[in-house]
């Protein structure tokens, strides 16, 4: 099967998702700094959602490069965390419009949560279906496999941390950005822990 | 003809048919979990239709790797084939705007219908337009054909049960479901059964 | 200059011009056959700029089958035609929500008008391109030529015809249906009357 | 790195911000011209910000055809650059649903601006990651180089301008016309002039 229009499809997914969330940026009526000011929770939740699904491209694109089998599996997998992803504008909108409260964070959170386990899910389907493909092990192993299982325990961090109140709320979104900022900077310091752990662990 | 494009213009279309369904979960304006509680038939019908789409883009995708030859019937059956599915974000959304009253029920089964009808008409329309490609045979007859000939009499079910009232409407969604299912989830011993009848057949 | 990359651009700006219509279908708020039935105009304006996108994109697949080269004014010439096109949606929209009042036909028709232009403008700028490829010449002149000229005279009837009153708001509306419908069918009657005048001007 | 994935996703996008911008154009309830004369501020809107954004895209189109390699600092800048992209539809919507007020207007410079920094951005991160590309170091300098930065400068001026009061937002309105006049129309005594310029600069 052929992997090209899998990747066409979901980069045509990824692009409407991405693009999308900014309809959620309702123009405003007045014309004063004031109209645009209430906007500001939907803009840094717009940037924030931007940032993940972009993140969750540039993923997709690193895995998708070293894959070579495609089965059904995969199909549905890949479809599985096409879904989840398509929630970013619902959640994302949803915690801008109601100026972070705690439901919205949690639900955001939540989301998260479901799209980094569907990528987990879509990694072992590829692995499953092409177990040769020593490349592969490669790039879905290692600092990439740590930062996953890092960003899962903070997604449920964030999804947890808005029931204690505001400073769970707080501490949810800041969670979130953390994570977003771990895939998004390419820290040498954090890179050479990861790498150190990853050097005593196989040596 | 190239058939390239055909596969990128239908990919985009499936993406941003599959995508823009979520524009209907309307955000809500509160912040509590009662706010979101009443969109469930929303996510319901937002969930399965996101099922139906990517099942057509499954077979579809399919589909197109035997084809070798395309003409301009084959075009005209594959716009054919996306306008009805283009019907399903309108459908989707009134069957769970309305909490699936019978009237949207009988209009979802109705689209679903004419999307099954309309596949098979693609169908027709390639093995017509090459009809020496025997690996296209194999791929359109068989098991594929048996579930979808299944699914269309589902479909005429579904659009017919909501006439009968509430117990009609829940049969409809059922049989909604249940093709979903069919597709979705490669049960062996559906095949098993599909594959013996087959040999018999064959035999 | 790649081709490929305009083809994509164009695909994608297609795909989402024919499924964004779709969208204005406002799911009704009751759930009786008679909250439907209010959107009929709507359905019909729908089905027809369905048709016209669907055949812009085949002109269009079949045009680019033959270019060989292109360079900046054919760049500009396809995006004039694709802001032509992107009005679709809003046309479109007006018509069926005025219930096909006179001033909305005489902008669709005007829309239409404008793309026809826009395609022909494209056409020469892609001749003026690339000068010796005979197989282009053929391509865009003969049958296709003759329609797309009798496309525009149409279309200029059909925004004029709406200020003769409610006569002319249907001569309007059939006569985008046949242009339409001249498109879709390869009706063998015309296309030989079209050839035989073609065979009559060129002996 | 594949480029062409990345250059597959920014045509989506594109597509996507250039087509949903028309969503802005709501249809009128009444079907008199006077419903439509209303929304000329919006449609002058609609039209300059589609050159706009079918510049970017004409410009990132070149820019990709030279480039041979893409790493991870490669796919950041193009995400930044589409992020600030995609907020188009927004500050268009804006400028034209107040006639062109002040503050829109300074917003609609404001993004134009960052587009300019962030394309700038991206064609450095693209000269860092494949030094040794001559082809592609004549590409970006030279004349290309000299309108961005005539445009940036420009940008400043229409974000400023309008702060002056009326005289100013026109003036800020006509500086963004003629960047995208000076990007458009290739002007051989501009063209001239700057080629001059860069003669003596290099001579």
């Amino acid at each position: 099967m052929n992997k090209s229009r899998l990747e066409a499809f979901s980069d045509g997914v990824l692009a409407i998702i991405i693009t999308i969330m900014v309809l959620e940026l309702r123009i405003p009526e007045g014309h004063e700094w004031s109209d645009v000011q209430v906007l500001w929770p939907k803009f840094l939740s717009y940037a924030i959602s931007f940032m993940y699904v972009g993140i969750y491209w540039n993923n997709h694109h690193h895995l998708m490069h070293t894959v070579k089998k495609v089965n059904g599996g995969v199909l549905w997998a890949n479809l599985h965390l096409l879904f989840w992803l398509s929630l970013f504008p619902f959640v994302s909108g949803w915690a801008g419009e109601s100026h972070f409260a705690a439901n919205p964070m949690t639900s955001y959170g939540f989301v998260a949560l479901m799209c980094g386990l569907a990528y987990t899910i879509l990694v072992a389907a590829i692995v499953k279906a092409d177990p040769e493909n020593h490349l592969l092990q490669e790039a879905t192993g290692g600092t990439g496999d740590r930062k996953g299982i890092l960003s899962v325990i903070a997604y449920i961090f964030a999804t947890a941390a808005p029931f204690l109140g505001q400073g769970g709320v707080l501490l949810s979104g800041l969670l979130l950005i953390a994570v977003a900022l771990m895939w998004l900077i390419p820290d040498p310091r954090i890179e050479r822990i990861l790498q150190q752990t990853e050097v005593q662990r196989r040596g």
